[in-house]
C-alpha cells in the first residue's frame, strides 16, 4: 500500500527503457513499453525528447491515448505535435477532452485545419468549442470547464441524492455543486461534505452557501489564480456579466497557472519566453536569443564608450584597464539582489506607494554598508596588488558611489518600468546593469583622471 | 454575485487605508479597520510593511484571529513575530491550528520558550505537536494534518451517511474518506463523489479504491509535489513505514511548495535565500548578501587578474581596454540563457543522461551560430569605430570562441554541479561567468598579442 519513494526515478527508468529501444530501433518493444506508460510519463518522454524522437514516439502511441497525453504536455511542445496532425485524427483525440484543452488546442491551428477539425467534432464537443474560444486563452473564461453539476434551490437534499445516485458518478474534482435559478443565474454553492453531514430534510436553499463571489469570465488567470490561493479553493464557478453560471474551474489549472507565474520572472530576467521549449529545433532557439543578444550588444557597447571618454588616462596607466571590470561587476551583482527581490514583491503584491519609499532608504543603507565593506577590502587588496594606496582609494570611493546607485536603482528601475506597464523582470536586469556599468566607469576611471591625470 | 473584478484592487485599498490610520496616528480607527480585514488580507499588510509597523499591527489585531493570521505569513515573518509574543498568548493563538502551522511556530522557537508554550497547550494539541514535530519540517509528515475522517471497511454506504451526519461537519478541504483495518493500516479511499452516486446498501469494501499509494512520512516535500502534480490530488493520505495511517496533506499547502521551488531558482541565481523577507531590518539583509558579494569579488578580481597577464599589450593600445568588457558581456548571458533553461529543465525533470548529449550539440550550435552573427556585426562597428579592421578581426575571432564556450559551459556546468550535489541554481551563475570571463579576456586580448604584439 505504500508509495514507492520511488515513484519518480520508476518513471524515469521506464522513460530510459522506452528511449533504449527506439536508439537501438526496437520500434516494436518501444511500442509495447509505450502502451503501458501512463498519459503523464509519455508527455514527460516527449517533452524530454529532441525534435525527431518526438515524432517517432508520437506515432507508436496508441491513437486513444492522443489526447490525454495531448491534455498533459506543454503548450509549446503541444504545438508542434498538432501541426503534424491529420485533422480528423486530431478531431478524434479531442473527443472528451477537457473543455480549456480543447479550445487551447484549436486556437494553435492553421485556419483551413481549424474549420476542418470543427466539422469533423460531434455537436455537443463543437458547442463547448465555440463557447471557451470566444474568450480570451488567458482569462477565466479560456481556462474554465463546463462540466458543473448544478441544483435547484427548492428541492431537498434527499431529491439531490437520489438525483445524484441516478447521475452514476460526477466529474473529475468536484467538490461543489452549483445552486442556480430559472434563469440559470448562479445563486449558491453546496460543498459535498456538506450534502453529506445535513439532515436530508432539508432545502438546498436551506443548506446552501449564499453570497458566494462567481469568477467573472473575462478575469485575468493572473487574477484568477490570486483568487484561489487567497481562498484555498479546490474549485470555482465562473459567470458571465448577467451573473449566468458558465462553467468551473479547478484547482489543476489553477497549480500550472501558479508555476507558470513563479517561473516567469526566472526566464524573462534572461530574455527568455515562458513556453520555452529546451528541445525547440536550434534554428528557432537561436532566433530567439538573437534579440536578447541584440539588445545587450547595444548596453556593452555603452559601456565601452563611456570607457572610450577615458582613453587618455586608460593609455598612461594599464593598471586601471586590468581594475576596470571589478566595480561595474559588483554594483551588477548587488543591483541585481535588489532587482529580484523587488520583482518578487511586486508579483506577491507586497510593493505599494505607502511603503516604496521606506525600501528605497531601506536599499541605500544596505548599498551604504556594503560599499563600505567592500570599499575597505577591495582598496586593501588594490594597494597591496598593485603597489599603490591611490589607486586603492579611487577605487574604494568607485564601488562606494557604485554599490549605492545598484540599491537605487534595484528598486526604483523596476517601479518607473511598471508604472509604464513594461514587464519588470524582461527589461529591468538590461537598464540595472546599464546604470552600474555607466556610474561603475565613470566613477573608477573619472576619479582617476582627476586624481592622477 | 458577481465577483468584483477588483477583489485584489480592494484588498490593496483597505490595506492602504490601515496604512494611513497608522501613520497619522489613529490608532482607534485602525484596530477598527484591522478587525473587520480578513486573515489573508492582515497577513498581506504585514507581509508589505518594515519592521517597526509590523510591531504596531500586531498590537492592534483581536487576539483571537492571531492564529489565523500566523497561517497564512511567510516563514520569515511568521518568524519575526513569533519571536514577539509571550508563551502562554503564543499557546491561545496555537488553539486550534493546523498540525503543520502548528509545528512550524514552535520549530522557530528558543528551547526555554518552546518548552513553556508546550506545557500551556491543552493535551490534544500537544500530542499533535509531539507527533508532527518528530517529523522533518519538509517531509510529507511535516507538512500533513491529522485531522482525516476513517472508515471500517465492513459497513454500508448508509452506516457511513448516518456517522457523517451524526458528526456534522468534515474538516476543511475534504474530498476522500480513508479507509482503515483493525491496525489502523490505510487499505484505501472513497471520494465523497463516490459515496453520493452509490447504492447506499453496498459495503465499503466494495466500493473503495483500494491499491491505493500512501505518502510515506519521510518522503521530501519536493516529491511530494510531484506526486500531486501527476495526479492532480486534492488530498492524499500519509502513512508510516508499517502502513499506519497518520494524516493527510492537502493541495492548499502543496501550492505553496510548488511556489517556493519555482521561486527558488530565480531567487538563488542572485544568490537569495528562499524566505527572503522583503521588509528584513538593513543589518541582517546587509549580512545576508554580504556573502554573495565576497563570491563575486573573488571572480572579478579573477578576471582582473588574467586582464594583468596582459598589461603589455593593454599599456600599447588603450582601444583593448575600451573593448574588453564587450566580449565577456556578451558570453555572460548568452551563457546565462543556456544555464537558466537547464536549470528550469532540471526542475521539471525532463533533462536526463540520454538526452544531455544532443542538449550540448543543440547549444554548441546555437553558440556557433549567434557567434558568427554577433561576430560579423561587432568586426564591422569596431572596425568603423576604432578604424583598425585588425582589431576588428580580433574581437570577431574572441565573440565566436567566447560563445562556443559559453554554450557549452551552459550545459554541462549545471550538470557537473548536480552530480556534486551542489544547487546549480546558487553557484552555476557565477561559475559561468568566471569561464566566459576567462575565455573572453584570453581570447581577446591573447589574440590581440599574437597578432600586435
Amino acid at each position: 500500500m505504500i508509495a514507492e519513494v520511488s515513484d519518480k526515478e520508476y518513471a524515469i527508468q521506464r522513460i530510459q527503457e522506452v528511449n533504449d529501444a527506439l536508439v537501438s530501433g526496437m520500434y516494436v518493444a518501444a511500442r509495447r513499453m509505450l502502451h503501458n506508460l501512463p498519459a503523464c510519463d509519455v508527455a514527460l518522454l516527449l517533452e524530454s525528447s529532441p525534435p525527431k524522437s518526438r515524432a517517432v514516439i508520437w506515432q507508436l502511441v496508441d491513437p486513444d491515448e492522443h489526447g490525454e497525453i495531448l491534455e498533459e504536455l506543454s503548450e509549446e511542445v503541444q504545438k508542434s505535435i498538432i501541426r503534424q496532425m491529420a485533422p480528423e485524427k486530431l478531431a478524434a483525440a479531442t473527443e472528451g477532452m477537457d473543455t480549456d484543452d480543447l479550445a487551447y488546442v484549436l486556437r494553435g491551428l492553421p485556419d483551413p485545419v481549424y474549420q476542418e477539425v470543427l466539422k469533423s467534432m460531434d455537436e455537443q464537443d463543437r458547442q463547448r468549442a465555440e463557447m471557451a474560444l470566444s474568450y480570451d486563452e488567458d482569462t477565466a473564461g479560456g481556462i474554465m470547464n463546463t462540466d458543473t453539476v448544478t441544483l435547484r434551490p427548492d428541492v431537498t437534499v434527499d431529491v439531490v441524492m437520489r438525483y445524484l445516485r441516478l447521475k452514476g458518478q460526477l466529474p473529475e474534482a468536484t467538490d461543489k455543486l452549483y445552486v442556480v435559478n430559472r434563469d440559470d443565474q448562479f445563486i449558491g454553492e453546496v460543498a459535498l461534505s456538506r450534502l453529506l453531514t445535513v439532515d436530508t430534510a432539508r432545502l438546498v436553499s436551506d443548506i446552501m452557501t449564499p453570497d458566494v463571489q462567481g469568477i467573472p469570465a473575462d478575469l485575468d488567470e493572473t487574477e484568477v489564480a490570486k483568487l484561489f490561493e487567497r481562498h484555498d479553493w479546490v474549485s470555482a464557478p465562473v459567470v458571465d456579466n448577467e451573473g449566468h453560471l458558465l462553467g468551473r474551474i479547478t484547482i489543476d489549472d489553477v497549480v500550472d497557472i501558479i508555476r507558470e507565474e513563479a517561473q516567469h520572472s526566472m526566464l524573462s530576467m534572461a530574455g527568455l519566453e515562458d513556453d520555452e521549449d529546451t528541445f525547440a529545433p536550434v534554428l528557432k532557439s537561436t532566433r530567439r536569443r538573437t534579440i536578447w543578444l541584440a539588445v545587450n550588444l547595444v548596453t556593452a557597447l555603452l559601456a565601452a564608450a563611456v570607457s572610450s571618454l577615458f582613453e587618455d588616462i586608460l593609455s598612461q596607466m594599464a593598471v586601471l584597464a586590468i581594475l576596470n571590470t571589478i566595480v561595474p561587476s559588483m554594483g551588477g551583482i548587488a543591483g541585481s539582489q535588489t532587482l529580484t527581490l523587488v520583482i518578487r514583491g511586486m508579483a506577491l503584491g507586497h510593493i505599494t506607494p505607502s511603503n516604496s519609499r521606506w525600501l528605497i532608504g531601506k536599499e541605500l543603507a544596505i548599498g551604504a554598508l556594503n560599499g563600505l565593506i567592500w570599499a575597505c577590502l577591495i582598496a586593501a587588496v588594490v594597494a597591496l596588488w598593485q603597489q599603490s594606496w591611490m589607486v586603492g582609494v579611487i577605487i574604494a570611493f568607485a564601488m562606494m558611489a557604485n554599490l549605492l546607485a545598484a540599491g537605487l536603482a534595484g528598486v526604483t528601475v523596476p517601479m518607473l518600468l511598471k508604472k509604464f506597464e513594461i514587464d519588470p523582470a524582461l527589461a529591468g536586469g538590461v537598464i540595472l546593469t546599464t546604470v552600474t556599468d555607466v556610474v561603475g566607469i565613470f566613477a573608477f576611471l573619472g576619479t582617476a583622471t582627476l586624481l592622477l591625470g
